[in-house]
């Protein structure tokens, strides 16, 4: 059952994937020593996590590539592509509607919308950008099944509302705000602040001695910032 | 020891961080449980996590909110202030420059740079975009300890090259693309095209049977899209 993967093993799929795609061209096989090399995992995570997928590793030989690809990206259901809209087009919208890693990764961004009256009607790459009030006629005729939502926070959940009723039932919000929608509609938030606070806790020095006042490494006292 | 934080728990320490920020004013102390729903995490995950933390949970009363507060932000090293910079001055460079959830989280933006002529000179936010060439002066002036990397990812290594040749030990990288750098540099790549994948998998269709091809949901066939 679906259910029944890990969190972090689902989070680290896609980077297995990815090391599967960078292999030369003439490798068939990789063991999951060389997977974990890679994807800089321990051998026996990497072991661990590929048991929930239905391949088989064969031992001392090691993974299909192909196989293991077909599998991974069926898993994470990216065997086909999505149809994905970009819901409010200012910078970090017009950024991630050039952004070059969607296409490899099983997913196509087919409108772009937003409701400012100036932008309505230019291009991006070859894109009308539309009234969000085309696009529940837009959904069913493009197949739009994901919306990327990178307006800004005081708009989000009305725009969310939008998408969600118009049958849209997975969000990627980049906007720093919760928003609220039906149990049946899949959110996962880009958090650009936590991943810093997370580089921040990986970038201390470890020399340092083990405490509250010793942790801190080169961090700059916010008086003597310009 | 800090190394032995698993990683994630690590990654979850900014959530529980959200979560006591966002309490109402007068609450001054708050369970496991009560951390665990607002953070959508099971209760005993939460106690767990929070075992690495070197604050102490009252049984059957709970966690003292500002000193658990402190003592994450102790731990992520972000009890002062970081002070970054941006290298790349696109519309994702943009879109960061403007970004609202930085400041809240522990970073403070105190430079831009880019090596486009035309870009060189405007202002973002009160910041002059400046040529790449005088980060190596200002990282000592404004006590720079953390880049973000938003160049396109042709020229993402050079740039990167420079960051690390300066000082920078800390890089949040945006462009996808894989960074070379020495070993006492931390990297954090933010793959968009993952947290797709992730978002794919948690949007399938849970009524469907687990086979291979029952698995997709809505997805769109490419074919059809426009």
């Amino acid at each position: 059952m679906r259910q029944e993967i890990p969190k972090a093993t689902v989070a680290r799929l896609p980077l297995y994937l990815r090391c599967l795609n960078m292999l030369a061209p003439g490798v068939t096989v990789i063991s999951s020593d060389s997977l974990a090399t890679m994807a800089r995992v321990k051998p026996a995570q990497v072991r661990k996590d590929l048991s929930y997928i239905s391949t088989i590793g064969v031992r001392g030989v090691g993974y299909d590539r192909h196989a293991l690809r077909i599998a991974i990206r069926s898993v994470l259901g990216i065997d086909h592509v999505w149809s994905v809209v970009i819901v409010g087009v200012g910078n970090l919208g017009l950024a991630l509607a050039n952004y070059e890693g969607f296409a490899g990764a099983g997913f196509s961004i087919v409108g772009l919308y937003d409701t400012d009256e100036s932008k309505i009607g230019t291009f991006v790459k070859g894109l009308r950008i539309r009234p969000l009030t085309d696009l529940e006629e837009d959904v069913d005729q493009l197949g739009v099944s994901m919306a990327i939502l990178t307006t800004p926070a005081g708009s989000a959940q009305e725009a969310a509302d939008e998408i969600c009723r118009v049958g849209i039932r997975s969000i990627l919000n980049f906007a720093p705000t919760m928003l609220q929608v039906p149990d049946d509609v899949e959110v996962r938030r880009v958090d650009l602040g936590k991943e810093l606070q997370i580089l921040s806790y990986y970038s201390q020095d470890p020399a340092l001695p083990d405490s509250a006042d010793g942790r801190r490494p080169t961090a700059a006292d916010p008086n003597t910032s310009k």
